[in-house]
């Protein structure tokens, strides 16, 4: 089988801190199941190359990281020297548009031996997967500000739909559902609120159910979806979103089972036309940055999906069945209440593959 | 003291099986507290009335409802005849813009007797506030339709945000933590993603924050802080957003105290230049409508911050104490478990003032 090229690009803060177990994990993986992996850092992206540079990454970022089957990612912003929209735009938010990435994929699971924070759910009740529109919509720097520094500012902000975006991330969604055993896909809108795009919104999703049968769908508000996370967690099979939503709910869900230092991501082109891009969800973490104790199984965990995305499903399992022996026996970082640090809980995870 | 004249306005659904026990509360309320109640009821902003007129209001909606201190409203949505955004956008939306409702205030708390969702919580542990942008932001009809029906279909959506409607709700909403012992505030934002507004609407945070020295202000994204509400609920004290974000929110916390069918909210002109709103969160739920079992509760919550807002904070005060009783030693609806009709529960809380 063909090498599989992964670049890395740590980032800032914890993501220079789990990126390491990350590697460590795939490495064992691909030892064990023969992956040839090809793996070369990147060191910019983060906002100390901003500092140095006054840009996030090389004007050539493209050219250099066009030939890679994937990009593994730890994360970016680091507040304190470099405002979020300024590291953002200028790094994960370009990779997700300018490699078209148009999915971001993210799981939801309640695991043993992770304290939930909701009253009475066990393992396996809570199982579904979040299904992200990752390149346009709410998620725009158009727009402008009238009468600027006056008492009569006005600021306005535009979001963009696009009908080739919008059908895309559906019918990837509805796909997705159709192969699942329930069949159920929830399709978060605001039509009621949002009166031009959201009605658009849901007119595209119907058109596209007419594709899909036997998925059963299921339109609801954000704000009642948002509800129903906390109280019918069990309900929910694939759900689909715009940009912003698609945010709001992949934050919202890994809280409800506990994992949200655990919450990994793909932010996929499924034509692979572009490299695709693996993170965690948790962000850098500059309260808790150098101290050793991040939880690495975000990082873990999205390493799988990008081995899963690039056609070793069987390696995406053993790193998850590793990764839940470990959550459910130890060793635990002090987040999941343990003592252990990053690198006691890679090695673990690598080491009982 | 002076007569307060109340509209009221049913509206749909369970609109109609809550207004009557709202009022037999109020009327108890007003009674022991010798408030002089002048009460007038109107048959319009309902989708059966859309059904035979065209309109969702009658022409002269503003002149007719102009003069009363409030309007105390059921639900407005009946989605098996009439379009979500058609009827909101006809009745509800309007009046909070028309009428410069610019405060949609809504009260988060963990009662006794009130299954809780979130584990390990107890009655006294949540308590905050939802201070939501009312009039502008991300709800607007501007923008419009590209390329319409074809795949080249682009769709804009405007949000638009005004130096006077950031600032107002700011500021509301620093006086009202600057009241309270904890003097906590938490601003929800999204800078990190939405680049124009959200960046702006920072800015104006932190310039409202200067003059309230002894405010503590805490900016957090609208995904981890969603996440919060989940995991951390007891940390929030009065929490400000914009239109869109204040929705999710305002749904969101009730869910986590188990107080979706409770949760009141009051709409708000704090200069009384014209008449505020007073509702219940939860909408006309056509899916139990009919039956009698709605809970009456938010109702009557609503109706309590109604009481407050006109200046009898006593009555305020002895219907929510009565509301506590009633959650505590029932009758209960079926929500909370209990048998009780939508009747049943309102005449023991008017009895219990
Ligand atoms: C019905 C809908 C338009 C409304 C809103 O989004 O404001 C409702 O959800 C609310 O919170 O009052
Ligand atoms: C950091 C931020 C721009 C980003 C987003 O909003 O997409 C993050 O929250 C995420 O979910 O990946």
């Amino acid at each position: 089988s063909q090498t599989l090229k992964i670049a890395t690009i740590a980032g800032d803060g914890i993501g220079k801190e789990v990126m390491p177990e990350g590697l460590r994990v795939l490495r064992a993986a691909s030892q064990q199941f023969n992956i040839p992996l090809e793996i070369q850092t990147f060191d910019w992206a983060n906002c100390d190359y901003y500092q140095q540079t006054g840009e996030m990454m090389p004007a050539d970022w493209k050219a250099q990281l066009q030939g890679f089957d994937a990009i593994y990612f730890g994360a970016v912003g680091w507040p304190a020297t470099t405002p979020d929209h300024v590291s953002l735009w200028g790094s994960l938010l370009k990779f997700r548009r300018e490699f078209d990435q148009y999915i971001n994929l993210r799981p939801v699971r309640l695991f043993e031996g992770v304290p939930c924070p909701l009253a009475g759910r066990k393992a396996g009740d809570i199982d579904f997967l979040v299904v992200r529109e990752n390149t346009e919509g709410e998620y725009t720097n158009l727009g402008g500000v009238l009468f600027e520094g006056t008492d009569r500012e006005i600021v306005i902000q535009e979001s963009v739909f696009s009908r080739i975006g919008t059908d895309r991330v559906l019918r990837y969604a509805f796909e997705l559902a159709n192969q699942r055993p329930r069949k159920s896909l929830t399709v978060a809108t605001k039509s009621n609120g949002i009166a031009i795009s959201m009605p658009w919104w849901d007119k595209r999703a119907d058109a596209m159910a007419a594709n899909y049968p036997e998925v059963a769908v299921d339109k609801q508000h954000i704000d009642i979806l948002s509800a129903r996370f906390v109280l019918q967690p069990q309900r929910f099979d694939v759900v689909v979103a715009s940009n912003l939503f698609g945010d709001i709910l992949s934050d919202l869900g890994p809280a409800c089972t506990g994992t949200i230092g655990l919450a990994p991501s793909a932010n996929l082109n499924p034509e692979r036309n572009f490299p695709s891009l693996f993170e965690p969800v948790h962000g850098s973490a500059p309260d808790i940055y150098g101290k050793g104790i991040a939880n690495p199984i975000a990082m873990i965990w999205s390493g799988a999906m990008m081995l899963q995305f690039l056609g070793y499903a069987d390696a995406h399992d053993a790193i998850l069945k590793s990764v839940e022996d470990i959550l459910k026996a130890g060793p635990h970082t002090p987040d999941l209440g343990g003592q252990a640090s990053t690198q006691d809980v890679g090695k673990a995870i690598a080491q009982n593959i």
